[in-house]
């Protein structure tokens, strides 16, 4: 146990901070050791501040934790977070300046230059961006941050392409799972025997950080990838599970069998033993009619991203199907995995020792 | 009563069949004498031989009225169809050549060059391909068929554009209800908390049929429009209304209000009485969030087709969310609307004829 | 226009609220002349402050009116009324004091000795209870309620057994739709692929408003029925429309024809020409399956309880499955034929004076 | 691998058919090694016979294997069959006249006085009714039933209220998911935005067997529990886990404490070493909404029954809500669990002696 990085989660009571207890029950280098939600909820234990929607217990240890106030006073040197972005903007700053790493899922500072966005199969090499920050220099604190639900299993699906062929244009629809949206996130009256073809900001979102998880780390900040994409994000009745229809536009030539083979080839962080990277991180499935979040959000604990149903696009070269687990891969475990990486990048020594005092 | 046209139903009892006889109910011009079904069925009381999906009453006349089987002889002059596309393709031409207008729904003669697929706030002039038919001039009866439940919105909200500045690309992502697949149709184990990305030939007839409606009459058969569209078709758990996700790329170059004027503006059927023509056929939502399909699918009691989110694409000019409701204006509502043209334009004279006497 | 009586709604913006107006439009002795809800909607127009969720567009002449403060000065002398029991408890006296007529589908007082809790098939009696309430003497405003969603349906299938045959014992389970809990009320997160089996203080309000409803008017106050009742009630992923199981032990034993015959005998409000009353109130569906909510709920324009499944039961005599709307016949149209009756006994003088001064 | 059992499966493409293999993959006593489902089925690999429904891959070794036709010759010794009552009721007998010991899911024998209906944690003892059967002595093949998907859960938690306290009346409602019907099972047009108040033969199945469940073996047979059951049976849009809402009478009055003491205490497999069995098979849930399917259906790998909402009764002496998973514990895991409970008691060793041959 006194071996183990003690983390912080900042947005403990959210859909994705439950999801980070879940997940980290058990982690061989992660241990939680304290909770912060909002103000109305400090010094509740967890267990009864939080509504846990989750299909696996709570933890009897977390249940008892005290949730405490939004404070780097008391808190642990590495801090996953997940808040509103008017918040988040507020408070990871606070952290980093204290000298905490700060891991996020909030879309605060997703595009800000000297702030790494970051999935570590895609842009690792993004992550030098942190030495860019005052706070690193300061108090070794920094901010690195992981991308909107939406768009990180797009773009593990495309970096494969991306890298044997070029992108030059992507269109992307989305149908989207309601947890998502948090909790109670969306009602029910909205969403039974209906669509929503409208999620605020999640275009926007999807399209800049698309390119920029794709872009090149030049000097102080990343240029994008010089590639155009247009993004219709809807919102399904499905718990969890996004599914997204993807046609493209590759700078070169390519089979269906190439295409195929990228995916298949694309394990950039074999050998890393990292313990949530997925062993293949894009899975193509043969079947005419999946991926299907219901069948295939799970697969690889959740990791994995499926692609499916590749055949030419009347328009662009390719289209495709493609699905992730929205609130693991796509938000607690993209930060849990985004740790992982900077453990083994030997960037979270300062945490350790802090931890190991 | 004597002087409404008798009106045939082939496949009575499927989703599509049974909307035909709840719109039928009370119509002003016609009146259905006559249903057949597969053999299973045929001599049964209608009432026992469907299994009535739809939220009002089967009509006691109805419910007594025998099954009869699917044989000409018997059968009145004009035949609404909705049956799968292999029985099709053997029955409703033996219904034409007995002298019949068959207007179809199904899918099996919709891209045969002298059979007219149409709109009729479309393309009503396609109909003249009925005079290009063996059957019309040996007996009289011709077929004439509707889209498919996903083109037809589509199509709708193109037609205006077209009209008025040209359409060269398109890209369309639905999201379809479970009715479109009929009954049983749709397994829930397939569909709860699920998305299924594929729906079995309907992205190929989406990107032919809407060709050949935008499509021009020229000589003995119609030109397609000399654009290119790609679509991406999946099933999602709503139980009516097909909800899609359009980019256009124009001819020439329109604003938003151009393009909202021209759907509003856009009544080509204006001052015909024909009953089951939505007075604004396509009517644009302001609201961010709309169209869904569960508030806006009984639109004109299903037969007005509601547009909303125009906004500019990166990719080609503009992009905007339709929906229609798939089972009403998307096949049974589009069935009675060919008819009712037939009658104003008096090409339903011999069936007319037959029933006076 | 001149003629109608005016109405005004408190808790316009509520799930409730949007039925009111839904189905007041084109009322033929109600017009919608003022709406009040929270004071944060105070003063916009109503189509701004609303959030509006039913399948029909909202009129545009109520979009346009204004929301006005929840006080009596300036309000009409008829107040349809749904809103939180704390402050129905506060705001509905005021408006009675105020010589209005309220009629509530609140549960603040519907347990309180002198204030009627009605279904006009089934207790119009126990509105003499008006004349008890000081109010009435005072500036003749008065309060009715009517029952909780839950309970009514249950009540309208019982009375007529209860009438012929004495009902001793009822055990009754729901599975309640969502629109029950207004909106945004139930997160889609609990209930898409779920159910919940609880929903607070429910049970206790269908267990005694049942027995209120079905006592006898005694003096000053109401007798509750001699019966013993238990409630289980759980929420499903339902739309509209409330499913009830339900086991009776009779007074006297019953076969299942005299069962059903008193359903289909039960009309006591023929020849009254209430616009809202159904013409048969409690409708026996004979198939084994039904009834069923999307089937069913929308009998008689959502007015009709139906009723099926009627067999014996291992430990009381009967049981039984039985449905209705609980947004129409469940509550907005509860209180609405409520005021149908008031006005057909004369009730509703004051305010028609009122309205055409 | 050698020391394994090997395990064939009959009607290995069905929605219990597929729980067996998800659940047996990894199993420490048991190995699949042949398959077989209908003459349709017969001769492919299983991979492509099988729509396989489970959010888990199909293992890639069982994918291979072909199906065989159900037919002792070339079968293993032990079965587990979940097949339809009318083919099992032809072909099981079969299998345990050639030597086998099946055990089954199916409902054809499971009220056949000498074939025990059992639940290890609740009726062991009912095993001894094997010896009663003529095939038993004559090959030594036999057959071994496990109860319905609602009557399971029912039963677990009753049975620690029984021995404690009696019981007398037993009310149950049941909410059940869609999975109970198999695939295609229910019909998405039937269940979405739905409820179905009746499923065909469930509520005799389990007023049936519960009281067979509950009674004592008596000579030759087993004399049912002298309690009064009643059910009401309906169907609603859940994809895993049957909710049911319970009214009992005890033998003699319990308190709440004591009830929840029964449950907690209840562990009737402990030291067995059985590794299906869960380590408390019955789970009180403390919060006031619980049970719930999507939240507690995994409990102990599925194997556990959960309860919760215990309050008074009005009618009978108490109510609560239970919960168990429909296709683990409800089907594929009683069937698995009664082939360890099997393995323990020396019943199966013809079936390893067979094995190891």
């Amino acid at each position: 146990m006194q071996n183990k990085y003690p983390i912080g989660i900042l947005g403990a009571t959210g859909m994705v901070g439950q999801r980070y207890i879940q997940l980290l029950e058990n982690h061989p280098w992660f241990e939680i050791t304290w909770l912060a939600a909002s103000d109305r909820s400090s010094g509740k234990p967890y267990g009864e501040a939080v509504k846990w929607r989750l299909d696996t217990p709570l933890p009897d240890r977390i249940a008892k934790m005290p949730v405490s106030p939004a404070d780097p006073a008391g808190a642990p040197k590495i801090i996953f977070s997940s808040i509103d972005a008017p918040i988040a903007r507020e408070l990871e700053p606070k952290f980093a300046e204290a000298g905490c790493a700060v891991l996020s899922n909030s879309s605060a500072f997703r595009m800000t230059p000297n702030v790494p966005l970051v999935i570590p199969e895609v842009n690792a090499e993004h992550l030098h961006l942190i030495e860019e920050q005052a706070s690193r220099r300061d108090s070794g604190g920094y901010m690195v941050t992981n991308p909107n639900c939406s768009t990180i299993g797009l773009v593990m699906a495309l970096k494969p392409l991306e890298e044997r062929f070029g992108i030059e244009k992507i269109f992307v629809s989305t149908m989207q799972a309601v947890s998502g949206a948090g909790y109670p996130g969306v009602a029910s009256m909205d969403i039974l025997d209906n669509v929503v073809p409208y999620i605020g900001s999640e275009e926007e979102k999807m399209e800049a950080e698309t390119l920029k998880l794709l872009g090149r780390l030049e000097g102080h900040s990343v240029k994008p990838l010089a590639a155009r994409i247009t993004a219709h994000c809807n919102r399904v009745p499905v718990v969890d599970g996004h599914t997204e229809c993807v046609s493209i536009q590759l700078g070169k030539k390519a089979t269906a069998e190439e295409i195929v083979a990228a995916w298949d080839a694309y394990r950039p962080l074999a050998g890393m033993d990292l313990p949530f990277a997925p062993q293949q991180p894009v899975q193509f499935a043969t079947q005419p009619d999946r991926p299907q979040p219901r069948l295939d959000r799970n697969r690889e604990r959740g990791m994995a991203v499926t692609v499916g149903r590749l055949r030419p696009c009347n328009l662009l070269d390719w289209k495709f199907v493609l699905l992730s687990h929205n609130t693991v891969r796509g938000a607690a475990g993209a930060t849990i995995l985004n740790a992982e990486l900077l453990v083994s990048l030997g960037k979270l020594e300062p945490a350790a020792v802090a931890m190991r005092a």
